[in-house]
């Protein structure tokens, strides 16, 4: 009957549109290591978690500086990469601006301003965000590239390990996607 | 009867897939404050309205520098907030180049280039991008913590001020979202 | 009959659905022009296609860099486009790291660490990109702003040179879009 035969082509055409739904997801590439783009991105994937999005961060390159923990050694490495790591910054409170660090006096002063405006702290973000349930990937490649290692990495609810098609599935199907 | 039954359960699943939609809308975070990406955003947002998109912008961080009107002035700030807001640009025309800044030769020189190529500057994109009634909102958190205020942003058609929950809900819907 | 008005009205509406579905397809804006940038952007473009996704870059800005050649030799340019152009990077062997240049020592400990971990070079993966069907779609505009010419760009299978309608026709169908 025309009707039935109708309603199967119609649903087919709905499985199609199913099969590339975005989910209710913020996937964010967070390649950027200074502490305002960190901001940023930390003050966007908490702000997407209020509003009960699901949130993926793929932290690569310079970023994952700011996942080092300051306390913790790494063993065992070779010497360039020692070299590398050692002029990189080791957790948040070590990261740097974009512009305007005058010799640090832009970067105290805005951190400065923080405080007095109530503005959360990259530490702070860092820790709601993990309490809300913000998902941290590190991108596996770039951080042997960068010399660090898993065991100097910060303790964080959910921190996991990733290769760059784990980050575009996840893309893929999240309704905001965006590159800091 | 089972084709309504079917119908129903069809309807049921567009629904679904409606509201997720997205609209013929381009969402762009503006967050960095040289010439060259401020350039790129308004190139991209003016062009998008062209093909009847919806824009709305959402600057932030150094990117407000650009939006600050050199001849208004702001009052009563704290110290702090003065030092700060007076070591950021004012105005379109005086934003930097993000590289090849060579104490200025690389920017007037660029600035020399596009006049020769006819390329629209900064000033012109801005004021295109209001008459095709491109939205701007400020955001207000880093506005306050950059140390400026509303009475010394430009005379702009469609500016707002906001939150990143308006950012959030206005990107969720957009076809294009970008962060520049 | 209400049963065949019913499905009139779902069709139109999957209809509406349809219009805005988006590829399996990744649209990148490439403006950076510093090797760490480029080779994030060379990375997500070669795993998308390794995904099957269609993947389409819009080169624009310092970005275009990357892409002369470094044997090609551009012919009758005015003085000011000879001199800008000649302070700008000349192929992908040219193009620097966007922190801890340090007299171009982070840039060959970087190298040098690559090589160590087995890390494709940024020759190497537009080489790769190329062969895997990566579309490159340089922005006129911008090309001609920076003083470069179409007769000094790479040999790369899928090339072409467009504007920013182009870019957003694509993006605007891409599951995946991103501005680097």
């Amino acid at each position: 009957m025309i009707v039935e035969e109708k309603i199967l082509e119609l649903e087919r055409r709905i499985k199609q549109l199913e099969a590339t739904k975005k989910k209710d997801q913020l996937s964010m590439v967070v390649f950027s290591g200074e502490l305002d783009k960190l901001l940023a991105a930390m003050i966007i994937a908490t702000g997407a978690t209020a509003m009960d999005m699901e949130v993926k961060l793929f932290f690569t390159f310079w970023a994952i500086s700011a996942l080092r923990d300051k306390e913790k050694r790494a063993e065992k490495k070779e010497l360039t990469s020692k070299m590398f790591g050692a002029m990189l910054p080791k957790g948040t409170s070590d990261v740097k601006l974009s512009k305007m660090n005058m010799a640090g006096a832009g970067l105290s002063m805005l951190k400065s301003l923080m405080k007095k405006k109530n503005v959360a702290s990259l530490e702070d973000l860092l820790q709601t965000a993990g309490e809300l349930g913000v998902e941290i990937n590190i991108c596996e490649m770039s951080m042997n590239l960068m010399g660090f290692s898993k065991d100097e990495m910060i303790d964080y609810p959910k921190l996991d390990y990733c290769g760059v098609g784990t980050y575009l599935s996840d893309a893929e199907e999240s309704a905001i996607q965006l590159f800091i």
